[in-house]
């Protein structure tokens, strides 16, 4: 089975892609939640505007060139969830802001103040959330007063208009969450401001938003494609993983150890709940033990009975760097597939 | 300083490049030790040229694809330390080794017939040396033995020419090293077979390969740029290290706790011998404790002091993957800067 593609290789089943964008957007119709997909996993305009033709209401972003990108490639309707700093990057925004609905996110007056002065003359405002710290402890304003007062000042400040709140939550604790988000907004709503969109939404809390009723929006990603950290937490199995890194063994040195022509460049280094760099198909027995760039080691305790020149795939732990670290990556479907495919927001890291 | 680069950016100090780049030159002449650097670290031909300029005979890669980049870029010497699988890769090996002088590795009977089928009606014998597992348990044969028996059988493989031996070392053992390639290469003389080449080295042992008389040829890969495990394994210094990260600070959600623009897909998930993921310049007290994709999570017991807007310069803890991430890299002098380059040989995994 495609025996033409050179390893390493990133095999993305397209059959699997369109029922895991689907199962998510039928559990968000049911629940009214609006579902805004992260292109962090896949990076493919194409992909993107079939999230959006599946009933996505847009797609979101980590840098703006990824917006850019994404704007380019059809995608009317993207919120960057981070904060943009420095006059170049608001420039970009604001360039992107007058061809496509966009949105961004500030937790700080810093940040605020420097979208405004680029924005301020504009003829189309640039909508900002407020991004809050719910218990992940990486961005966000500490505390629901902070939220009220960010809201506030984007409120008043020339070229800006408040959208809301945005949040990237801790895994499995939903309803602290939505008490967090939900006093926030009613305070901001005291204040006379209005808090159309709360925005929030992980992939593994994937099916559990609708018992925050506060959030409006999900902003899942690695749903699309699954990996090992989704399976070992109990959200996804084997088969609902899309993407496979396609490897051949290289190296049997001894009975219990193999080498495979897959590394940190081409697997990360990121680690899982569970030791080991990926899941091997069908080798429950063989883990991966340790990587070096190129080289991926496979060690057992029974003999592995891998033999050099066979291949193998692997679910990656985690799949979003995995789409970072190759340029094209090939659609399947069962065992046909086309040309390779260009990962447009690869590396696109400003 | 360097205002004008959007941030994540990689710095490449030219000075010190060229310093490090001396100075192990200096060490391989006065030892007669022949310098082959890993092209891994930098995947730059304009760098590989300038390594060959300063006297090195030729460069490593590890993938077919990174030769090609380079031979394109006008390198005329490489040697590929990989088993090199498949036919169309090692069709490519056929088409590069009829354009310049190239050699590759085996370590089983599988890679060397492998390459004779294709090699063996070409004009010019493509040169294979024996990748010997010295203790560092990734690839290579297992025993002396085994490395005699896989010599003769490229000695008499159609299309192919016995080059010498190859490893990897393990970090500290350069006696042990010294004494299996010794042996080996022992055992394939009175087999009456030539070893002209025995190609070691790495940069954790940078400048101890004179005490492995059997070594003729050193690749070190790191050792042009440097980073935090190189500063930590006391083969470098702060000052050395010729590569940097260029981050923004993009939240301080606490006094203890700041975000930078800089995670895993800038310094990369590699761990270090200490915890954190990089060494922030001029700021003793600051760790980089966690990545996330795009964010860097910065924590102190004392006040850090940033600022949001703020500008950070850290040394990574591993540079070669860095290398892989960023499609170009910034040249600098001092304080003066050009335009950026193209990482040309990032991303090829095939």
């Amino acid at each position: 089975m495609f025996e033409n593609i050179d390893t390493p290789a990133v095999l993305i089943d397209q059959i699997r892609v369109e029922a895991n964008m689907k199962r998510l957007q039928d559990y968000c119709n049911a629940h009214g939640i609006r579902l805004r997909p992260h292109i962090k996993t896949h990076k493919l305009p194409g992909t993107a505007l079939q999230q959006i033709k599946c009933g996505a209401v847009g797609v979101t972003c980590q840098k703006v060139g990824e917006a850019e990108i994404m704007a380019e490639g059809g995608v009317g309707d993207i919120l960057i969830t981070y904060n943009i700093i420095g006059k170049s990057k608001v420039e970009r925004v604001r360039a992107l802001n007058d061809r496509i609905d966009l949105a961004v996110v500030a937790d700080s007056d810093f940040v605020v103040s420097g979208l405004s002065n680029v924005l301020q003359n504009s003829t189309k405002p640039l909508t900002v959330l407020v991004e809050c710290d719910t218990g992940m402890r990486r961005c966000g304003v500490q505390t629901i007063e902070a939220a009220m007062q960010l809201a506030k000042d984007i409120d008043a400040a020339a070229g800006l208009r408040f959208g809301g709140l945005m949040s990237y939550p801790p895994t499995g604790r939903i309803s602290e969450v939505n008490t967090w988000l939900d006093e926030a907004k009613s305070l901001i709503l005291t204040n006379g401001i209005e808090c159309p969109v709360v925005s929030c939404g992980n992939s593994p809390d994937l099916e559990l938003w609708h018992k925050a009723p506060v959030v409006t929006e999900h902003r899942a990603g690695t749903y699309i494609y699954c990996d090992r950290n989704m399976i070992l937490q109990g959200v996804a199995t084997e088969d609902d993983c899309a993407l496979i890194v396609l490897v051949t063994v290289v190296s049997t040195p001894t009975k219990t150890r193999a080498v495979i022509d897959a590394g940190s460049k081409a697997l990360t280094s990121d680690l899982s709940l569970k030791p080991g760099y990926g899941l091997i198909i069908g080798h429950p027995g063989l883990d991966i033990s340790a990587l070096s760039e190129e080289h991926g080691h496979i060690t057992s305790d029974l003999p592995h009975r891998l033999q050099v020149g066979q291949r193998l795939r692997i679910i990656p732990n985690h799949v979003c760097p995995v789409s970072n670290l190759f340029d094209k990556v090939h659609f399947v479907r069962g065992e046909k597939y086309d040309q390779p495919v260009s990962v447009a927001a690869r590396g696109a890291l400003t």
